[in-house]
């Protein structure tokens, strides 16, 4: 018989957490034609208070706190790791061998070592996955893709990618786990560099070499209350103990992709006034295209097609029904914004798994985007070039 | 005993069905400090195949195929009224007996007579109402008033709204319901006319006189096929049978407020290239405010006290903790798109239900920005200058 | 014997005769192909040590203090009337009567009986005239015009124009000649309303009807020193004896064209933050066009050619040697400013010289603007509708 | 006695020829206070038709077709040196031997050795020197300056700067002297860099590492026509003889400042729909400041003490009589364009001469912006990081 639902098992509530739970909440009330339906079945954290609260805020039927019991659990097809990077190993080793489907959120892991046992287990088992690089299901950037695919900017020549934040700009603000590499692998270069990683590989092809720099701004910071919780919305503690942070504040980076073109990338969380400005301008043969999270349902492309006297950037409002994810949401210009990104990521995945195709980024595609910061953090260290296939 | 549910029974299940439903479905995820939650407890639609697969597309637990049933139903607390404008009145009058508290979509009224039967109606059951003018729950505009209110543009000279669409530009585009007198009242007018009349009195005070025009550029139009639907993504209809286009296409016109502002106003949906293009610029004594909804988590503020040398429109994203609503959404630079607004609305209904203070805008409001539709009417047709307060 | 040379006299020397005075300083430098050049051979000002100093820093031979005088002189053949609007009939008049090519600023003149008498002087004269209706010379402006004709945007819906400024806000700012009706005329309406009336001429085509508004919010202000000069750098003159304010500060506008196209308008000098925002959006049948001075190089267009996936208002950046006027200046990309309009005006105006063709827009089409003025002031006094032709 | 008048002589009659002429004709007319006026005693270029042509056209009283001729003329206090790279050298020795003051285009040489011995030469001359990187005479760009200087923005953390152009994007574009290492130096890198390098140094201060990389994409090109012009406005030759690009087509890199803040920068001639995109983004610990030439007149300004809810770029619109050098130019809102920044570079250097102050940047700047190039080629060539003072 053909199954019509899928069980989905949840690690994390903070912020991750809650996009995803919006994400399985709401995904069959705008895509109706859904094939498999997702049941909330289970959500995991270490908190048993804070879990059961977002249990049942979000909608889950249940609610564990040892993340290797929600994995075995019989009724749980589908693990989504939402946990902080030092925990998405063990967890995606746990549900490969149990079987599992699995989303994991980006980037796969805190080392390149770690990511190559989670891509080899998940092969070898051959269950499906997903890595949650979410910002490839905007509409305006799944449009991008479409253009390059079709040709209507050329052979790409320039690549530029940057992703500007600036919520530890404060100096009293604490020491929270995404400090920490311990806790985070690296900072601003594994948190935002790798989604534009992720970009730059769903865009435009396979990174060849890299050449980098990081940079830690502020080297002491106050210690954070018990919990640190996401870190995102933190009040600055002043006046308590100082702690080392061991990540980088900012990562910029020279890289040549396979295909001849040139790219820049910035990743930084000291971008005074930018807030998620995550975007790309890319240039090619006979057009350009550009595009920015923060005004994340337009994009602008140029095609040389137009002529000289009638040429300028197309300010494109990708609300259209004809434009990718759109049918599913409102009519032309009323907008979209950050969780539908992950609606139309579970709604791909889930298609994925109704139609037993791969799911794309996979765990191996996580892989290569980890290959890349490894590369990079590599060059920052040695001060030099780095060949991304060599690490792989 | 404290009531902790409220009972919701919804009539309509096309556009206005589905962002309202989403609002009831989700707002006690985002706002889970909600004191009075929504139970969806039954939609209403005339037919019955299609108000079913919303009913389980959306997660009603009933559905009722008669809006009196619905509305009489002792289990219904909020009778929220999506359907078309020529049902209104029957239904709010008869919702206002059964006591029911009342959510109205805008236009209330196809005609000043209805509104005015209505309101009094609801005045006189003493029930809780509100009007879905949406926009005024839009972060952006919300953080716009609490500006003016604090004097930080000082006293306003200039007022100008747009709303600009473009969705029948296409004279093959067939005769959708909204296209006629009967059943939508007026065209631009009413339709997207009302929502900047709404903005003008949530963000500078009563309209004193209105002097407009109004404009039907394509008089006929194919006729559609049997059930006209929303008519916002309406494929065009070519070689039919043609009918009569009862409504204007556009309106434009100029406005004096109470408190001596000047305004001036636009309504088409002929404007070629604009979706939902909807949005104000005012210029006060002391700063201005620029905003329009398909940039909605932007808002444009320039401050006199900036001085010379530094003043320059500042492009606020409104994506801050600080701002409106944000906190129940997600942290600064996630950007929240339309069906927001709905959420929006829903928490500030549902709150004021549950300390009992009167919901805003209220069908009171409903009801004069109705005079001013029927003021331009009036004025359009006389040619003349039409004084707001004459016609209440 | 073929003229290669045509002798210029200038009355005035303040804001306008500087731009005037560039112009025919510098149009050779840039148009080498001109095949008449101007020589500055005269300017002419009231105030003896101010022209000399005005001749000797802009270049000309000689100065005058009396208008009629340098009319007269022989060696003049093109009058440049850049004086206030009160001194322009007689001057006008005499050039006329003296069969001198006549440059003159806008509005033509402070009534609409002047301008008639004007350009019935100029007509049966058959002497060539330019009115300084400047911003048809910008660029972009010059490639919207070419677009409309081009049928590119189809037939025209929907005209928006506005001229904002705010230099008069400051209740502090003294009163000037151009807030003095019987110097000036009228306020924002006619020194900036009119920019944008002949903008709706030279875009659409002539305005039927007119329905207006207009607006004194400050009606008292300090009386200025001596010479008021031109009044846009002013300082603000505090603790003086106060002085009525007899002009408008604001005027907005509903207008028909003869074409069908709806029009709105806005002058001001009351939009705090906006300094020369002075541009339109246009809607035709197949795309739409937006534009304002403040980005005078750019050119919005959108063309429902494009299809609704790659759709979108495209940012032209009007330096292309394809572009209008663009070839006598500079390499793509290096953009212009405000005074090289009057450049290119001259060219234009030199070169219908040269080729005894008409220039425009010439007396005529100032009358005909100065017509609208005058339906709008009566149409705001007497809150009616105005026909233009009627007052013709 | 004190001298009123400085003569001229320019060498170059091309793009930059004529820019320089024009500063040189209008600067006495917008800065009526200059003390030291320039005349225009002669221009020199090689081809006597041409030069001849240009003297009339710009306003020289006379022309030379030899330079050392023109260097060496008794009446002759500066010379101007805007030929192209390989001749620099020659002319700046010479100029300075014969103690003229000198003005010379960027950048300063081809290659470093050439730039100190040319710097040496004028600081044994103690002649005066001016290096025309006209961008620092951007109004938007000085205030940017004003507001980094008066800590406005705090410390700076990042610096971005990009100079994008695509007028060699089609492959049948000729092989113009730009594209040709003997006689350009380099490519994008020294031609655009340069003035991207200018800038980080004028608002950021001393570049400390450098790592990056050169790309040619289009590696040969037709051969043009005998006289090969600036090369910005050629039409492409087809069908021609081939010859070898010898320059980069693109320039990107990483760089350290001294004051510990990171570089990234972007040159390129292929950023296609890019015409002269001359822009930087700078992030501090206070705010940020965000400018783009082709929007020339506007600067993007971000203060923290704006407060998190009022917090946004202010979009300044560099036109107000406090903003620097627009005393001079036109009332609030008038925009000027790309050739005032050579009258306000002219105007400065004229008033450091009066004042017998050094003009900025000098001779010495210029060789610092080599030695930036230099140290960019040297990491391109070996793949490493290179420190810019190890190399002067």
């Amino acid at each position: 018989m053909r199954r019509t639902h899928v069980n989905i098992g949840l690690i994390g509530y903070a912020f991750m957490g809650k996009a995803h739970s919006h994400a399985f909440k709401d995904v069959a009330m705008f895509f109706p034609e859904l094939r498999l339906r997702p049941v909330m079945k289970a959500i995991c954290g270490r908190n048993e208070a804070a879990v059961k609260a977002a249990a049942e805020r979000y909608g889950w039927e249940s609610w564990e706190t040892d993340a290797m019991k929600l994995i075995s659990r019989p009724d749980i097809d589908v693990v989504d790791i939402a946990s902080p990077g030092w925990a998405h190993k063990e967890q995606v080793l746990a549900a490969a061998r149990a079987g599992k489907a699995i989303i994991c959120e980006k980037p796969i892991a805190n080392t390149l070592a770690e990511a190559k046992e989670m891509a080899a287990a998940v092969r070898k088992a051959r269950v499906p996955s997903l890595v949650m690089f979410n910002y490839r299901r905007v509409p305006a950037v799944a449009l991008a893709r479409e253009i390059i695919r079709a040709g209507e900017i050329g052979e790409i020549r320039h690549f530029r990618a940057f992703y500007l934040q600036d919520w530890i700009v404060d100096p009293a603000f604490p020491l929270v786990w995404r400090l920490d590499r311990e806790q985070a692998g690296s900072g601003a270069l594994g948190d935002i560099g790798s989604h534009i990683i992720d970009m730059a590989r769903f865009l435009v092809g396979e990174l060849d070499e890299v050449c980098g720099m990081t940079r830690t701004f502020i080297r002491e910071r106050p210690l954070p209350a018990a919990d640190s919780g996401s870190g995102l919305r933190r009040q600055a503690a002043r006046g308590r103990k100082m702690g080392k942070v061991t990540v980088d504040d900012a990562a910029a980076w020279l890289a040549s992709f396979d295909n001849g073109a040139v790219g820049t990338f910035e990743a930084t969380r000291f971008a005074t006034g930018r807030k998620n400005f995550n975007g790309f301008e890319i240039y090619g043969s006979r057009g350009g295209l550009c595009f920015n999270f923060e005004d994340m349902n337009r994009l602008q492309f140029l095609s040389l097609k137009d002529g000289a006297a009638r040429q300028g950037f197309r300010d494109i409002l990708v609300t259209d029904a004809t434009h990718p994810y759109i049918k599913a949401w409102w009519p032309a210009g009323h907008i979209i914004g950050y969780e539908h990104t992950f609606v139309n990521a579970v709604y791909d995945f889930l298609e994925a798994l109704a139609s037993k195709k791969p799911a794309s980024p996979d765990m191996d595609d996580g892989l290569r985007v980890q290959a890349v910061l490894e590369a990079i953090e590599i060059s920052a260290r040695n001060r030099e070039w780095v060949r991304v296939r060599d690490l792989l």
